[in-house]
């Protein structure tokens, strides 16, 4: 056992713990192995890869691994992967960065359900002079790649579709979506931070420009992420200083964040079959368990295209809150949603774009699996969901709020098969 | 010994390495105490601490003990603490965040020998229609504080000067340039990134309205930082999206980097005295050494208002880069300037803002000291030196490279007293 082997050891996590993590959409646990692969970065080799010096150079070689390692496993180029502080600023880089590369004005077509980071993001940009089209989706959440193509106007200068959203699971129709703005020439950036553990990422098969990535969605450390930029495509920094990153991302590497990051991305990769059959035969489980078990149950998103991880539902009559809560007290950790909006009482603009009544969309609950989630813990939340529901119905009827039955069948995106 | 000491002691740095690091300004090694407090939130405590579980309120209780404590340590509230990625982005958020929150124009005062992640920044916002003014310095590196009042001009946003240069060490009278600042009511941007390890930080003293700091230059981790944004500054966020940081700085916050932040940025403090008081002491050496013992040497930036830790240097007929790597084959690490820009080959922008001849700043050195440096490593570079540079000047002769005579005695910013 080496020493590296011996201090893992140590970090290794209590999966044995009896409380059940099912929030992995919010964050992961740090792979032990990933935390073996940043230990030596920390202390011993903590040279600032920008220096010259012999144990500088060794930060930077472990840096150059891995951004070939990451370019690889994307079928990009080296010279197209930037490491970032995370999936948020990701976002931020390639949406500001492509509409500043304009030089003041232009127009920005996206979706209704992206993740708050690009939405708000194109939100600024609105307010500094740009122009922006928020498309619909239909009632699972998915965009229609027609619909993109018709709002495409003569100074559109990006298209930026999520990959897969990060409270209902839909997968979007990214390849088609890639076809229309190829066509005419505007770069596609792709949120994929919640698909990064989950969806094959090949960039040119996805046809994408700009893809956003978050290590601790994958359970990669916190505080590290990638912005992939096609070569060709103008963008300028969001972080402007040093010439780290090709000039393309100002600010010393955190080399230990960087090389976690890549480890943890390997490992997805080399692992994606594995663990996607793993999930997927869970969360289909949890799909039918609640649907056949728990009436004015409705399952949100898509049925079948959606992250093999994650199942997410509506149920009439209930508060999320109080579900989440109720649920806590049980030992099992779950969502309402977006972990980002956590605090907030306004209802999702996600369950909103769907077009549900508001008060399914108060009742929201979001299940996300990792690949150490076991079949006991989800018979556990099988056994334990039906009966919390039923206790927080009675609740709220005796409290004299929205009875069940106001609300019954009239759900969008429902389905009883998963 | 509890287990996390036990773990600590794994991650100790080989301090009785032979190698003599002397860097410090580039990067510190994390301190094994900081490494202590980040390991539990890798993998025990992960939860999100944006959601609302339990497993989750401990990461939330934990970034709010961090919070409170480097708001306390600068004589700031917790409510004026932003976590950020690193010293590039607090000085990114902080020049681009008060600019676009005047809408579109206005005008920024800076100074020629800022570090360029607030040069390219004060820059970038030029080309999106923004005005600014780079202020000189004297020889010694110094601002005027009249010349601040001189250059404010109706439309004046922000000034931007640092608390102490990263490449000479000058530090700037703040506090006065500030009366000025207030005065005109003003919002004055401090990077005191280079700074952090060894100067007081109260704000109100300094008179500061926004200040940079980051946490590898004090042995906290990398990818880590603080921008200090005092109440009621008009300050848009650099990264938008969800609501962390009280929605000033959007990202799944990265909780064992602040919680290592933190613990390194109270070592700082704590042990304040005593780290200037040793770095003191050695720099003294090192200057009065190599003054006393190499002819043609020039002390950059001011003799007495310095970085304890930061002696800085000019030798005639020498390159900075083979004297760089002429020390590394010794065992020495030092830099020519800044680390972010090693690889140019352009002189530093802070050594021509002094006026020095461009023969003297290709010839540049920079030795920046840690806590943990000793006299014996004093010793070995005074021993070292004043051969090499004589070998490589001998050589430089050789070639017919510029002579050691033609620009003697002609620097600015000469000092034969520290």
């Amino acid at each position: 056992m080496s020493a590296v082997q011996r201090r893992s050891a140590a970090l290794r996590p209590a999966w044995n713990d009896p409380l059940i993590y099912l929030d992995h959409a919010a964050t992961t646990p740090l792979d032990p192995r990933v935390a073996e692969a940043m230990l030596p970065f920390w202390t011993e080799t903590y040279g600032n890869p920008s220096s010259i010096y012999r144990a500088a150079r060794d930060s930077r070689r472990s840096l150059d691994a891995a951004r070939d390692s990451v370019a690889e496993l994307l079928g990009a180029k080296n010279t197209e992967v930037i490491f970032t502080s995370g999936g948020s600023e990701s976002d931020n880089a390639a949406i500001k960065g492509v509409a500043f590369a304009h030089r003041g004005s232009g127009h920005v077509i996206t979706t209704r359900i992206e993740h708050h980071a690009v939405l708000n993001s194109v939100e600024f940009l609105e307010k500094i002079g740009y122009r922006a089209t928020y498309l619909p989706t239909d009632e699972f959440g998915r965009v229609d790649p027609d619909a993109v193509g018709r709002a495409i106007e003569a100074d559109t200068i990006l298209v930026s579709v999520m990959l897969a959203n990060n409270e209902i699971g839909t997968i979007e129709p990214i390849s088609d979506i890639a076809r229309v703005t190829r066509a005419r020439r505007i770069p596609l950036h792709v949120d994929a931070v919640q698909a990064g553990g989950f969806l094959e990422l090949d960039v040119d098969r996805l046809g994408v420009d700009l893809l956003s990535l978050s290590g601790h969605k994958f359970h990669g450390p916190k505080g590290t992420g990638v912005l992939y930029l096609r070569r060709g495509t103008s963008c300028w920094p969001l972080i402007h200083g040093g010439g780290q990153e090709r000039g393309r991302r100002a600010g010393t590497e955190n080399v230990a964040g960087i090389v976690g990051f890549a480890e943890a991305f390997r490992l997805a990769r080399e692992e994606l079959n594995e663990r996607v059959r793993h999930v997927t035969s869970l969360r289909d489980r949890i799909i039918r368990g609640i649907l056949d078990h728990i009436p004015d149950a409705y399952l949100t998103g898509h049925s079948v295209d959606r992250l093999p991880n994650l199942a997410s539902f509506c149920f009439a009559g209930v508060s999320g809150e109080s579900l989440l809560l109720a649920l806590d007290l049980r030992g099992i950790m779950v969502s309402t949603g977006s972990a980002c909006t956590s605090g907030s009482l306004d209802p999702s603009h996600v369950l909103l774009a769907l077009n549900l009544p508001v008060e399914l969309t108060q009742g929201s609950l979001r299940i996300s699996l990792g690949h150490r989630n076991t079949g006991e813990e989800v018979d556990r939340l099988l056994a334990t969901l039906p009966p919390v529901i039923k206790s927080l119905r009675e609740n709220s009827v005796n409290a004299g709020l929205t009875p069940v039955n106001s609300v019954r069948g009239s759900g969008g995106g429902v389905s009883t098969e998963s």
